[in-house]
């Protein structure tokens, strides 16, 4: 329940957590890359480990398209461990869990920051970095 | 100069700027640990590659000491690249020249997000994950 301290931050969870499923749900497991346009903003930024900043949708898509084929990726599960209202945004840290199977099966934890805007009433990713826990 | 639409914006880059010239010069350069609790507020969290998330001063100053210290760190100049308002706080993607010597001396290039928050007049790390390029 939201207090007044915290207005509608449990609603924004909610929305939060809706984002994230389609990002776990339509671009891993069903590997629809269409679906990042729901989930990152127009003009948002990601910054992957061991790579350049990568800015804009149609260059998010191309990163995580390649990602998932590569790395025969099934699933990214997203925990998320803090939320912040930041204005009209949210800041969230998080934890993800992804798992890849084919010759390179493995689980691989890593710990996420990201800057959430709003765009056309949902919630989405504007800035996302990340990086592995070892 | 600011504009209608960054109001105190210039402002607060040059607190920013502050603040970042104490991590390069009393943290990385006099090894004045002691300064991370002008850098970082007092709930900071950090997120270091390789590392489970560090929460806490204490913590985040041992942190720093011992890298700075085992890497013979010498310099860390730190470059805003986009410093986006967030409601009370600030929003910063930049990029960071790191600086070691001694046996292992190498100048190595990483990317950051910091979520800036005020704290007793200064402009601090609230939340700060970086990653390297390559």
């Amino acid at each position: 329940m939201a207090t007044a301290q915290t207005p509608g931050l449990d609603t924004i969870k909610l929305a939060m957590a809706e984002t994230n499923a389609l990002f776990n749900h339509e671009v891993f497991l069903k590997r629809n890359f269409a679906a990042l346009d729901d989930v990152y903003t127009a003009d948002a930024r990601i910054l992957p480990p061991g790579s350049p900043m990568i800015s804009g949708r149609e260059a998010i898509r191309t990163f995580w398209s390649e990602l998932v084929k590569s790395a025969d990726a099934r699933s990214v599960e997203l925990v998320s461990d803090d939320v912040m209202h930041a204005g009209d945004g949210v800041v969230e840290i998080g934890h993800a869990t992804l798992t890849m199977q084919g010759e390179s099966a493995a689980v691989m934890t890593v710990k996420y920051v990201v800057y959430w805007r709003q765009e056309k009433n949902r919630w989405k990713w504007h800035v996302d970095i990340w990086n592995p826990n070892a």
